[in-house]
């Protein structure tokens, strides 16, 4: 009594989420697409039973660093291969990685290298911000126009980090640059003067261990920067994605900036819903394992960021997965990061565990309710960041699907992860639900938690503007 | 080469939006439900065709007047039929009403009379709040709770008008029953006891004209009694809902009470956009015709509310239509209400003009996009009040259709509208984009603008707990 | 080389402070006045050696409660002999006690009663505001406004305390006098219903203990109040003073009026810097020895007090001396007291160690200096209260006086001091600097710590209008 | 019947006034010092008649340019002799000027030279601040600490004008400075980056009338700096200044600060009450005469303003006095100046106007009380930047006294001024209230409105540490 079609696929009888809705049905897939929902759905070729599990669109982690070069020589230990497949075990089927610009290099010339090792290593989808550390003419003149109209629709810019940070005057003109073109705008904000200042008050006491790490980029240098990334993007009159928020005082100023009707995302990561300061007091330097900037910060800091996810302050739930090994002469033990925290590769893994951690934490404890994960984990990511055939369930869009048993408990261990680390900052914290199956394009890629996908399944997507700077454009 | 199937309605290749969701598809419908969602559904034993329109979720509209008694023996000019017949024609599919406890009745009583008005006469489908105006023990105690098990499942409570409003600790006692039984509060935040203050000021000074309304309701007495609901919400530990908000400073208040962990809903409606406290000043007491509580302000106060609207500070957005005749005997000109603008029936009409304006203020202006058009026009509403089988189009929800033609520009003219008053406070402006069909729990009822259904296809809805006290339950 | 004068009294070589200015000097006084300040004065009949100590105004205790019935039949334990000889003792040489019109009275007859009380009793000088508890037509219309022009020129209204507290109405109409008189009105800022509801709460569960009274007069409970009473305050359009507060959400209600351009005076007390809630988790019983409203609080309640003292946030620190005895029958012990907190007579003695505590905490520690625990401590009171020849050590000015050694080091012990109740909540605290001498009108009461004036020396003085109130009239 | 004295000079019979205190009294002069107050006062040498005035402590004026080379060669137009001149008829006995350290240059050799220009040809004492432009390591490690302890107290920095402004790292190094040696560090905060992005946009749509010079400085600009100044003392942990503050959202900013727990003092200026940014809109550029930084905002920020006047937000008031002629080759009109905004000589004249206007607007009608007054002119000053013998009337203090009538109702003209430029920006206000006589140090300067005090009177006088930076150390 129902549709007679020819599927690809039919994911059956699940309890399927949207960011606006929770249903019963079925789905049926044809080409890549989801073409069918509804009840009754016969005919595909292949099925996947998910009765009493939830049918959500794929994860989106639209922050996300791979085969990135660090400081020192140093290179991130996830590659495209290792970082997709790990993302895909926990429930994604599309990363955003971001795509460096060195100095004196042309953008073009940093996707090629990107473009050629991502090339048939994926096992999701990818997609790349620009982050622009040289915005020389050419660059914002020529090249990014270009660039944003191939799809390439968002630049990142950094306020810390030497060799990297941008001073006010080349940030403007990167905003410009998004202004006329409508690409958006990511920030990472902590002001690169004051945490060199502070590193220098903290050595000269001799105060070198992992926790300096978090008393010299204290909350004031991430909420003044963030201050000043909202003034910059208002003079400018451009929308403005504050990344990594750890902290109540720089929601405060999010808050504050919405008010005056500046259009401005927030996002907020794992780490500063379950790590603290308090983490990086390790022995034997296990401390250095926490180390990512902003750092953790403490319980009031939690809450604030778990009330930001509850009332619509952020719209973006990523991991900023940046990993480096800790065991190794690349990795956090490094000779030299021994000598003071602020060698210390800087980043740390978490792209498998940030959707389990956030459906446990989250949903189970009926923080927020499984609209507000699928949105926060999949929808908003699309829609800001131009991925116009991902981030729902919904006829005419790309099949990544995944598929979560809410009913599994699991204790994290990095031993049954998929990265590239040699650890978990989350190891030993029990989670219920995770994702059983997950679908790419169609693809079942995941099956019952065993790998049946191949590799280079995952492509690369160019991205059309932002849902935010077309808005009113 | 796509699904046969035996629907009983089937609307073709519209633009179909949801709250998460914008994509082009057709809609099976059946046995008054949405049965199958995709491309190249056929079977349907009728049909719409809905190519180049917006297929959205039948408008709701959670707050409106019917058939209510006013002050001085004053009944809105809307009942169920004309009431429910205007929300149609509008592109709603669902309205919720207030049953008005009069004082020494049971709630009971109260409800058995607008039963008995609605039944048979709705054009849309309704569900009632409560308005608690004696909160006695018994109907604290028992009656609530036990109207909350039968699906009444939200009360209101006012700070003004003499007859209704009750004090702190009535206020108290009954958010204390919504505490226990999983209700949602409503409240009517001015502080009684100031305008009358306020009022005797003007009168002492011979000031009685219309205009005179809005000085004696200033910001400062929304924006207290805002604080104080807020403040009575959080001792309490519930969820509320700040109805009807006008102005910066009461938005201030909702949006501080969120950055303390409060649950908190704000709604806005179409006055508050559209209006001025200028407006008020009319010649031979047009003015009359704006008197509502609050009052329309100024234009910083109407950009405030666009941006609660744009950033998510309101989730609801309705038109708190509370209809009266200008030129009537008990209409806004009644001989008492020339006497002095307290005197003035207080509500104006505006059910009909709600999502039109919004729709054509908010969307085609590129403030808001359509899926946020959507949520705050039709999903929060359902989400929020627990209507559970309304609010989105998906496989299994009622279905409640408005289809939208973006191409039509009118003019909005009261002599064009299906309600019971005289006038339209928007008379004049013009929008673009109308509902053209609206379909109700599968039955067409306006087809190209011509009602086709029957009086009493709307029927009463029992509700379920809202999503925001269910959520960590 | 220098004047010869025929002098009183000289008060020679000390460090003299106002809120001004700091320098050494003599002070020649003639006729209970200040007649000269300068180097050298000789002449003076009576001498005080001031070198090495700092010489100020006399403090002022604008907030002290003597000889007052609290409920259940129980009167506060100092009257005005003992009230004053403490507050000597600690260094004032004026206080400000309330006279409390009961239910049905006239002012004029309460006041008959103080002043009866009072007369010849006082070892400083002293003036009431008036408690407004029934505000009747004729109180508000024809015998405050008399009483105002006596010299009763601020009123005093509470929300809370059944019997005291007023509604909103009241209030209104009690500012409204004030705004027609240039009367000075003061608020204790606690929503009663609040309070009744949460005492419901924690009495059904069997939590009696005096820490209850702590929860259940919560920050919400002080904030809520403290917004309604500064927008009636707006809304009526006079200034006002928010007596004891108690921590920062409070005092962030007061800058934000203020910002609104809002007349706001703040008040704190020692209470809310030395103690918190955990003091009244005492064995025994012993925490009803910390039972005052608003409840101390936590030590980020502390901090907020501190900085509004520091940053100008607060104008007046008092006591709001309220003295019951601990072990007696009519004390915080008495039969019914021990059945539920709310029973326990709600106030703590205070008006000796105000200014000591504040001496030592404040300008010993660096937080404030000298010219701003003047302000604090007598000037603003005189100022804001209309004390026109007092505060300051100016020519012309009533030659009240206090001479403070820096110097002394001392552990308050209730057995040192003058009051009439048997403990100080403030027991065991370390203190450095004690008032030595006091001079009262040009009479020195207390030389060398040792009483050397007489009973009666202080007098009744009635007041100007508040500088506040006058500015801009 | 009063003390016998042998004074230089007595003034008699004034109401005297302080920041604390308002009093009639006689002043007894010797030795260019207060030596007495009383009544009666006999003996002096010199008389002062002041009966029916306000005697009031010398006006200082912390905020004065003077000599100062700007852009393209330009100087200033008022030396020392004119400059103090203009001071000291508008009711000042004491001016700060700066002395500006050019590229390269030691602060040494920068102050040779303003000590040569000002060396006897001052009518009003003087101290300066330092401007470091060029903060090296020998300046910050060795130059400026042996400054501090010669008595140059107090270093400005500049986040704007290219060739001033410092970058973050400078500014935290600069701080770092003032922290280890209890100097007091002013602020001048606008981002020059988002005035030169700025700049670019309004020249390249070739917008370049004065008006210009507004919007390419708008409030955001200056709130973004301010944040940041707040935020680098913060992280340094040092008090600061935030000088010339014009708009509410700047305002809030030291607010929120202080409620943080920082030290900060806040400054506003004569142009910020009395202009608007419509006043730059000139015909023939006349609106280049009110082109200073910030500009004048408009009537919202005006208020902020006066609302920061009273309640405290601001501590100084100054005249930011920065002159240029308005027809003259090196003046306002300069040949380069017409062909944009920004060559415009950037800074107004006000020094003698300061206090006539603060007197009229503020204290005339009723905004502040004379207390206030005498503090925001005078008082806070002298603490704030270490004046110790100047501020108030007491004995021991240097005798500068500014004797005003306000009675006299004058018309602001140029004409009547003594500066050297050829315009007022107020020319045609009218004012109430004007000093009739100046005495520093013991001498009359001016007496009923003539010069009789010799050029070379006033002295340079260093300066202790401010009352800011010694409390709590």
């Amino acid at each position: 009594m129902s549709a007679v079609a020819e599927f690809d696929l039919v994911i059956h009888s699940g309890t399927v989420a949207t960011a606006s809705d929770v249903f019963v049905a079925d789905i049926g897939i044809r080409d890549g697409q989801i073409a069918q929902i509804g009840r009754g759905l016969e005919g595909g070729r292949e099925r996947v039973d998910a009765l009493g599990k939830y049918v959500l669109p794929g994860g989106i982690d639209s922050h996300v660093h791979l085969a990135q070069p660090s400081g020192d020589g140093i290179v991130m230990t996830d590659g495209f291969e290792s970082g997709t497949r790990s993302a895909l075990f926990g429930g994604n089927t599309c990363v955003l990685p971001f795509c460096l610009q060195a100095k004196g290099q042309t953008l073009r010339e940093a996707l090629k290298g990107y473009h050629a090792l991502a090339e048939g290593n994926c096992y999701t989808d990818i997609s790349f911000h620009l982050i622009v550390s040289d915005p020389t003419e050419a660059v914002l003149g020529q090249e990014l126009p270009a660039l944003v109209a191939d799809g390439y629709t968002s630049f990142k810019v950094f306020m810390t980090y030497e060799g990297l940070r941008l001073n006010d005057a080349e940030i403007l003109a990167t905003m410009d640059t998004a202004r006329r073109t409508g690409a958006l705008v990511m920030v990472h904000c902590e002001n690169e003067d004051a945490i060199r200042y502070l590193i220098g008050r903290h050595e000269a006491q001799g105060d070198v261990a992992p926790r300096a790490h978090a008393t010299t980029r204290p909350i004031a240098v991430e909420r003044e920067a963030t201050h000043r990334a909202l003034s910059l993007a208002e003079i400018v009159d451009v929308p403005v994605v504050i990344v990594h928020v750890s902290n109540g005082p720089a929601i405060d100023e999010i808050r504050a900036a919405r008010a005056r009707g500046r259009k401005v995302v927030g996002e907020t990561c794992p780490q500063y819903l379950m790590l603290t300061a308090d983490d990086l007091d390790g022995m034997d330097w296990e401390g250095a394992k926490f180390v990512c900037s902003p750092p953790p910060r403490d319980a009031a800091s939690q809450d604030a960021c778990w009330r930001g996810l509850e009332n619509g302050t952020f719209d973006l739930f990523s991991s900023d997965h940046c990993p480096f090994r800790y065991d190794d002469p690349a990795g956090k033990r490094n000779a030299k990061g021994r000598t003071s925290f602020r060698h210390i590769p800087n980043g740390i893994p978490g792209v498998e565990t940030r959707l389990p951690i956030l459906f446990s934490e989250g949903v189970m404890t009926g923080r927020i309710d499984l609209r507000r994960f699928v949105a926060l984990s999949s929808t908003n990511h699309a829609r800001l960041y131009g991925l116009e055939s991902k981030g729902s369930i919904a006829v005419g869009l790309d099949a990544d699907i995944a598929i979560w048993d809410p009913k599994i408990r699991r204790t994290i261990r990095h031993a049954d992860l998929h990265d590239g680390a040699d650890y978990s900052p989350y190891e030993g914290i029990e989670v219920q639900g995770w994702p059983t199956d997950v679908v790419l394009g169609g693809a079942v890629m995941v099956r019952d938690g065993e790998l049946v996908g191949a590799r280079g399944e995952g492509r690369y997507r160019p991205r059309a503007l932002s849902s935010l700077t077309r808005l009113g454009m």
